[in-house]
């Protein structure tokens, strides 16, 4: 049973899939793996109970590894996560700035915090795979004369001090995070689902009145062109049920009349904002 | 007047830009930036007459950084290019594999190329900025047991060899790159477009009617939050004018009455497939 509860997560302890677990699973046991497919596999074959996984950013957008895995994998999303992006500046020991002269991170997490690199053009970045990977680089090496940018969660789990906190340019930057298991559980006031139309004028239109008659409010709407049919799309779709959550099957047989395709990918809970 | 001719890109030679202006532009001078926004800020001061920026990915999505400056600066996209990227390893000198011990390249380029890592997995990766600063990197160190992954063309300048060619693991990725000025134009079949509405049930279908009626063809859909106002979301439609060219200022008056704001980004002719 205790085997069955584990929890499965993108990237090492420390990354912001750790954390954005650590905040909805609160004290369950966690196990980290390198990309997102492992997170879908070991939940698929019931290695792991849930999965935690990115499904958007605010800056960067959507993560379509996810949403493609959702299309393939049996998995449903039973729950969502947003966590507020900060970065901070760690270190061995804290010393006056121009002591240090290198910082490891990853090249988007160096590219976020580009006050940092105007303030001090001296240090010399080094890249790593992601932030938690800078900031366990960082610990194990032994001068002091090194920083990296990371998350706070990653400072404690290293042991790192904090030379300088939130010091990414955009404020806002959020990820939000879909928790992942092997059924779909038919509670929740906000849904996800996939589907394509015939390609003709109109069609999409004739997709989204269905949403619109019964008085939901979309989150989401995208377009992927589907590469093996050129011209034809797939839309991925999220709404609110504004409390009318009764009407989310009748939504989806609506739908089923006037799309060419549908998958429904889950039914959650509107996540909670953290701060990381 | 040659000066004024200069094309604004992102990267350094060798960049996925860089091919695309090549590819675009031909033989004209070309001009590195790091970033996407000072692309913008060059051509806005006419430094440039024209810059090329990436703006959307198939496997990564849409790149909202280029969106974004194209709402705050008074550009427009002028042309579209489609880039099908592939990615090579690159070395010095062409020797056995086993001889190499290391390989350069961004981290998402690696990823995008496990078959690599798995096969060969004695090889130590180390990160850089870009795939075209790895194949710099690499012309700049004097031992032969290094590779980069990077473009054909990164080769080519930094006189590298290609050990094994298209290592991609998904051989349909592509980037379309927007050809931006200062001046909109009015000929085209393919516009783009951002727009909000009123946050109530069916304003977006409202807001898509006209492009139905006039039987314009949707390549492209996507919704974005707008972080200073929870709950409400402006979207981002590029539509083919499927040769009712005629019809675009008609389409967007239309579109004005049923929308909150509403911006042209440009008007520009389908962009071409190339291989990178």
């Amino acid at each position: 049973m205790t085997k069955f509860m584990k929890i499965a997560y993108l990237g090492i302890p420390g990354s912001y899939s750790y954390i954005a677990g650590q905040k909805y699973f609160k004290n369950k046991k966690m196990i980290g793996y390198n990309n997102i497919r492992s997170v879908f596999q070991k939940v698929s074959e019931n290695t792991c109970r849930f999965g935690i996984v990115p499904l958007e950013n605010t800056t960067t957008g959507s993560i379509f590894e996810t949403y493609d895995l959702l299309l393939t994998y049996k998995l449903a999303i039973t729950g969502e996560v947003v966590l507020k992006i900060h970065h901070h500046l760690l270190a061995k020991e804290i010393l006056d700035m121009k002591n240090y002269k290198f910082c490891y991170s990853h090249p988007q997490a160096i590219q976020q915090c580009k006050t940092i690199s105007d303030k001090f053009p001296w240090l010399k970045f080094e890249f790593t795979q992601d932030t938690a990977s800078a900031a366990k680089l960082l610990a194990e090496k032994n001068n002091h004369n090194k920083l990296a940018i990371g998350s706070r969660e990653a400072a404690l789990i290293y042991k790192l001090k904090i030379v300088q906190k939130n010091i990414e340019d955009n404020k806002n930057n959020m990820t939000r995070f879909a928790v992942i298991a092997n059924k779909i559980i038919n509670k929740g006031n906000k849904i996800s689902l996939i589907f394509t139309v015939k390609h003709q004028p109109g069609s999409l239109v004739k997709a989204l009145k269905p949403y619109t008659d019964f008085g939901f409010n979309l989150t989401k709407i995208e377009s992927r062109p589907i590469i093996s049919k050129p011209w034809e799309y797939m839309f991925i779709l999220e709404m609110d049920l504004n409390n009318k959550s009764k009407l989310s099957d009748k939504l989806f047989s609506e739908m089923k009349k006037v799309t060419n395709f549908l998958k429904l990918l889950g039914r959650y809970d509107k996540g909670k904002i953290y701060d990381s």
